[in-house]
């Protein structure tokens, strides 16, 4: 579906980490896909003093690094006939008069996208300095950058100010786990199969399991990260998200509000956690020094003594009828055994059964999002030979060998949307928040509790704290089942 | 299971060509995997005036053919130790002394196994004269060959016949479709896994599909197979088989007569044909030359103008709560475009649905039993890239590559059944004279149709006719999906 909707793209922070890395890469890649309006412009924005020159020779000598085997002089030659670059410091209402003179000599009844690849502390300005110069018209939409606050107020404050000067139909808020195709596939998985849905529920499914585990510890961004910290990094965005996409209802449609809304009913749905009962469901976790790599604690610009998590497990539960009674374990973490991105559903256990084993091994159905995309159902079958004895073998899919078809990277698939105007894969205002009040009470727990994290070793599977929460359930994590 | 039961087996027709071609081989790769009893004796019978020496080597030269790359000197020579011969006329009741004497000087307190691989003409006098020495003591078990009759009256004449000398229990009717791994296998799918019972009913089942599919034509047993034709050789008891083990309810246990309590429920179940509704229903082909191959009439010793069926397709009904509404077709052919024995289950359709295109695939599982044993699970899922389109890809399993262990041949697994007294995996009479009910309006119809059989072109999958008998109900056969 290539877009035939003309635009320009205005993206701030054009000579940052992310518009290097991800962004400008990625609209190459939907450039040379010819998924771009052949007048479709994209127009750099930074605080740095370059000319077009000079910003071009930047992006060329990332975007080398990120296309890979992707990257050809042709096709970039014509790529960079979109690019164009304009010197603006978000601040300096000033400088907003050249960028509408750029932007709006063209564009006027077409798409302006606006990406704010900056701090968020910058937000509420730029929104501001935007509407000064006439640009949150109603075909201007604004893309916000993760993270939006680091609390509730905070992500208040910044929806707040945003929607004095845009609409919420006009904005954008990146979850670029929503961008995955192996997270979109899941909305097929249970929606487009007829086989799926009547399993999908409390009698047969007896816990599910989230995951997204790092192998990286913190690099170089200690400091950063000691800000921050795994329940703001991870949990309340991503894990929310793939819990939403797991257990929501279908919804009427695709169109974005359906979808959104259902989105929404999982979060608020969730049994509110209190400052108290965190204790009981939550596990916050920071990595120990192992095998001659660093612990947290040793790594540079973290501050000594800090309490910051690089690990969290949650027990969640959802209370509706579908999923009463349902344990939702989440959990992400840094320097895990291993890199991976995953769905667990564990089916109810057979109970008796007629087979010579005392017991057979319950159904499992695990949806891998990365590294791999794929989808394994882990079922009993007969072990070959005399007798009646059964075994676990999985029936199985590599989506990404059998289904044919470049897949795009989440941030081309949301770049195209912005583009095209579809809000599917965005986050609304209230499903945001919604996640944030869930978190809160962790947070606030967090921050009065005097107990240090739970150790866990570097590149093992995290603390045994968190062992132990499934285990008063009766459950076991996925790689030790 | 190694079995340690001790046994004497009695092979009559021991120099024919099922002996020679499976069940000595089969024999000698259960004692190589030690699953006989060290003393365990094979006591060859036929009428053949051979001495043990000449016996074994017409044995040894088969089955070096038959047992291929697992032939060993050694374990041959350990296993022959087993093997003794004798010359018994099966009609001549003073040669059943020497065999008593054979066998009884050791076992009386063990079991007998007597193996009747002759003509079923030979069962009922063959039964007598063992009556008359004595081998039919509790201590002794008789397997039966089919063809078990050719009809209902002739199948009931034999059951009455053996009946006369032998309690229920004591015979083992075969049908070697019930030794195989793949169809076992079905067992443990559907009753060690939690998340198949849910699915396996009207509500989701569409319709169900049988298939025993043969390219091989009658190649030089013309005559014989005239006489027979595919209802007799193959609906009538192994697609009946595969019906009753893809619909039968949970029997409470694995024990023989639980499993094969609701066997029989199925056959009882299925909706009576009569010789009218047979023209609805029952599609008779015969094959035609085509692509260098004869015809059915070309083959050898095929007399001409015969009517004989080399392919049948049964829409079958099953009157019960779970299968009310799903059509059963069976389908069977010599001469087909592929070789393979799958069971197919088509969900319903979705009907709408959220994604673009406009109607997702029906999901369908399909159980494949032969060349390769595999279980796959046509599932929907998202084509990569932009939008949200769906497509079908399989979750699919290898059992030969995914579950280790050795296969056993049907006839290996089924002959170590007779000797360990386990009835689970042979025909009961009852079971065998549905069976024979069911198909009777059909050969009645057939008996007097004057119409012929519907040709198919060899390689092809089957007459037109039978591709209607689905298109009425809206149906295609698995391969046109």
């Amino acid at each position: 579906m290539s877009t035939q909707t003309n635009f320009d793209l205005v993206l701030f922070g054009a000579t940052g980490d992310l518009a290097m890395r991800k962004l400008l890469p990625c609209l190459y890649q939907a450039h040379v896909a010819g998924l771009l309006h052949p007048q479709g412009r994209i127009l750099g924005v930074s605080r740095s003093q370059l000319d077009a020159e000079g910003f071009l020779s930047k992006v060329e000598t990332n975007s080398k690094i990120h296309v890979k085997q992707n990257f050809s002089d042709d096709q970039w030659a014509s790529f960079i006939k979109r690019l164009h670059y304009l010197t603006v410091d978000v601040t300096n209402a000033a400088d907003f008069d050249a960028l509408a003179a750029t932007v709006k000599a063209r564009t006027e009844t077409e798409n302006v996208i606006v990406y704010l690849s900056t701090a968020p502390k910058f937000f509420a300005q730029a929104c501001e300095n935007l509407a000064n110069v006439g640009l949150n018209a109603a075909n201007v939409r604004v893309v916000l950058e993760k993270p939006l606050g680091t609390d509730l107020a905070s992500s208040q404050q910044i929806n707040t100010d945003v929607a004095r000067y845009f609409k919420e139909e006009q904005i954008y808020r990146i979850d670029h786990y929503l961008g995955k195709e192996s997270l979109q596939n899941l909305l097929a998985l249970r929606f487009a199969n007829v086989m799926f849905e009547p399993l999908w529920n409390n009698k047969y499914i007896k816990s599910v399991q989230l995951t997204i585990a790092e192998q990286l510890g913190v690099e170089e961004r200690g400091e950063f990260y000691d800000i921050t910290g795994a329940l703001r990094d991870m949990i309340q965005n991503h894990l929310m998200q793939m819990l939403c996409m797991t257990a929501m209802e279908a919804p009427a449609s695709l169109d974005a509000d359906d979808v959104r809304d259902e989105k929404v009913k999982v979060i608020k749905s969730l049994k509110p956690l209190t400052v108290e009962s965190v204790n009981e469901n939550v596990v916050r976790g920071q990595y120990t020094a192992a095998a001659g790599m660093n612990g947290y604690l040793e790594e540079l610009n973290v501050p000594a003594g800090s309490f910051t998590e690089t690990y969290v497990a949650i027990k969640a539960e959802i209370e509706n009828e579908r999923w009463k009674g349902v344990p939702f374990y989440l959990r992400t973490g840094k320097r895990m055994a291993g890199k991976v991105a995953e769905i667990v559903l564990n089916f109810r256990d057979l109970g008796d059964h007629i087979f010579e084993n005392s017991q057979a091994a319950p159904n499992r159905l695990v949806i891998e999002l990365q590294p791999n995309e794929s989808v394994r159902l882990y079922t009993q079958v007969k072990t070959p030979g005399a007798g009646f004895k059964v075994e676990t073998a999985a029936l199985g899919i590599d989506l990404g060998k059998a289904v044919a078809g470049r897949r795009q990277e989440a941030y081309e698939r949301l770049l195209l949307d912005v583009i095209n105007g579809k809000l599917g894969l965005f986050n609304r205002r209230d499903e945001l928040e919604a996640a944030w009040e869930y978190v809160m009470p962790i947070l606030e727990n967090w921050a009065d509790n005097t107990q240090a994290p739970h150790g866990y070793a570097a590149h093992s599977w995290g603390p045994e704290a968190a062992r132990e929460l499934l285990a008063r359930d009766g459950n076991k994590w996925h790689e030790e089942q």
